[in-house]
């Protein structure tokens, strides 16, 4: 834990002088003010992150943290565990979702192997296999409080490194079956929200599975006992590999004064985790799109975050986190090439009555 | 009217059997079938319009049509009815906040003068002057029935140059001192929805000048008695020629085969007016944010569409085009270059247990 404080006490907050000065410029910007939204607080928040004006996240990267859970053995997944090397595998092959999606909007993929069920040798994948697979969370806690630390230690090295090779904006994504089920336990942790309300059944889960995940959340939460002001211990008892070292990315991002984008559900539990071990953290969080998993708007209404798409997305692996960074593309250029009144040749005498006005098309 | 119908009477169905086609083909994508959710939606959107399975957006383009109203004598808008002519030659300097998302997205801008009440000869600014200004609607129509014809063609003619310049998708902007009260009252004439309840007081407008706004509408109703069945007379009694020639460009967009991407407040009442007036445009419209400007929501509601994004954005201009147009590349990327599960590797003992279930996540 003290290699991990260390990150935690070393995050800073954000910088109000240049917030301000971002503030104040765009309300110079020749718009009402305000008008652009949450474009404008995203610009805001660029402003505190970094101290600047205006903000460069081209270079950017989604982090998929990917790790197979022993909690499947009780049948509460519909895919089978092999999928979760399969998948890890297809990432870097470029075929999987955020792959795609990650291409289209210029951003590269990091996977991960923080505990996969295979030996994985390929050069494209980063080995920081903590161990094959977590135990199972029905039974007994998902690894020892030890291997959560060097989880969450992985996730914070993580974000460090690609930071250090210079990316600007990180997106949290994971893979892992059976993870629904752990992400649905540590939110039911650290918040008290009953089981019923988080998990979810998404498309395809017939009732009878529906009723045994639900079943499966409640007696590891019954067996373990985890105490919600312990995240570590929480994320040992209940949680996964994956959403540990994904609460390590998002530190290791604020610790290195760069935005990191949460996707869906798991992500976003994970953000939760991370924000209960280091508060400061949540300044340097970027919800994306509100995904239709059940549990995601609790998480966020814990998190105190608001989602920027409205997808109905349900697919994971960081497939929201491309397309946000798409939206912070918008708010950096609004900031970095938007004219002013005084550009647009509107005068003094309208620029005070443009600027008390609700909207130019009132 | 005869000119119009022809447009109307030549959009065509979306084709069902692309669609079918492009449903197949996500689900036998490498992700559980639905979970790329509303992005999976605008690729079928997209095939039913194109006929094809692919679509290459990458040309498009945000039409801005502007135009000035006589309502501004009434006070019922904040800044000087001079901004307008301003703005109009802002958008092409490129300061503007539509200019820059234009560009930050790939997108062009193609500026319409319809009705701004000044004399503007600048290369950059497709000249379709109907008039200078509309009448003030309070008082008498804003135009006759045959310069509202004459705007929609407009609207018409712009959709059909563009498509034929080989743009593939567009979006609907304006740009009108005045123009969220004449789109109010047009709204409140199409659905009969209580002036109270569509008129906005964004960040600025007094309570007084509030209540004068929905006079002002209110009085516009009493005065000219609109049919709602009659969209046309609608724009002509208490419209605008931006509205309308918005509501061209929707229908020439539908007869052209191209999506046309709905901004915000002013550009949906256009949509719904163009919906009204050829149902089959609708097939043809993509919304794209949720406005902050309190009517949007009743007239989304009315069309039937959801916007995908959750910007808080009030400044018009088809600001939220580009941004939408983005999202539409997103979708777009994931038919044209996810792989199947048969690339992934995934066998046939795993695929229809994976096709059950609600995500690999679970």
């Amino acid at each position: 834990m003290d290699k991990i404080s260390k990150y935690i006490t070393g995050i800073r907050g954000l910088d109000q002088a240049a917030m301000d000065e971002a503030k104040r410029r765009l309300d110079a910007l020749v718009k009402p003010p305000g008008s652009l939204g949450r474009l404008e607080d995203i610009a805001v928040a660029l402003a505190g992150i970094s101290g600047g004006l205006t903000y460069d996240g081209r270079k950017r990267c989604v982090v998929v943290m990917a790790s197979d859970n022993g909690v499947v053995a009780e049948g509460v997944a519909s895919a089978p565990q092999a999928v979760t090397h399969m998948m890890t595998l297809g990432f870097v092959r470029g075929i999987t979702g955020v792959s795609v999606l990650a291409k289209q909007y210029s951003a590269d993929l990091m996977v991960v192997d923080v505990g996969v069920d295979a030996d994985i040798d390929h050069p494209l994948i980063k080995n920081r296999k903590i161990r094959k697979s977590t135990w199972n969370i029905a039974k007994q806690d998902a690894m020892t409080r030890e291997e959560a630390e060097q989880a969450v230690m992985v996730g914070i090295e993580i974000a460090v490194e690609a930071v250090e090779a210079g990316y600007a904006l990180l997106g949290a994504g994971e893979m892992g079956i059976g993870n629904t089920t752990t992400s649905s336990a540590v939110l039911c942790a650290l918040t008290g929200i009953p089981e019923e309300q988080v998990t979810g059944k998404g498309a395809g889960l017939k009732e009878e599975a529906y009723r045994q995940k639900i079943g499966v959340i409640q007696s590891a939460l019954d067996r373990s006992k985890p105490d919600p002001s312990d995240p570590i211990g929480v994320l040992a008892k209940v949680g996964g590999f994956d959403i540990a070292a994904l609460a390590g990315l998002y530190i290791g991002g604020a610790y290195k004064g760069v935005p990191v984008v949460i996707d869906g559900f798991i992500s976003i539990v994970a953000a939760l985790a991370a924000a209960r071990l280091a508060p400061a953290t949540k300044d340097y969080m970027l919800a994306s799109h509100a995904s239709y998993e059940q549990g995601f708007t609790h998480a966020a209404r814990a998190l105190g975050v608001e989602p920027y798409l409205h997808l109905q997305m349900r697919l994971g692996e960081g497939s929201g986190c491309p397309l946000m960074f798409a939206v912070i593309d918008g708010a950096c250029a609004v900031m970095r090439d938007m004219g002013t009144f005084e550009q647009a040749d509107i005068g003094d005498e309208y620029i005070n009555e443009v600027k008390d006005g609700d909207s130019f098309s009132v």
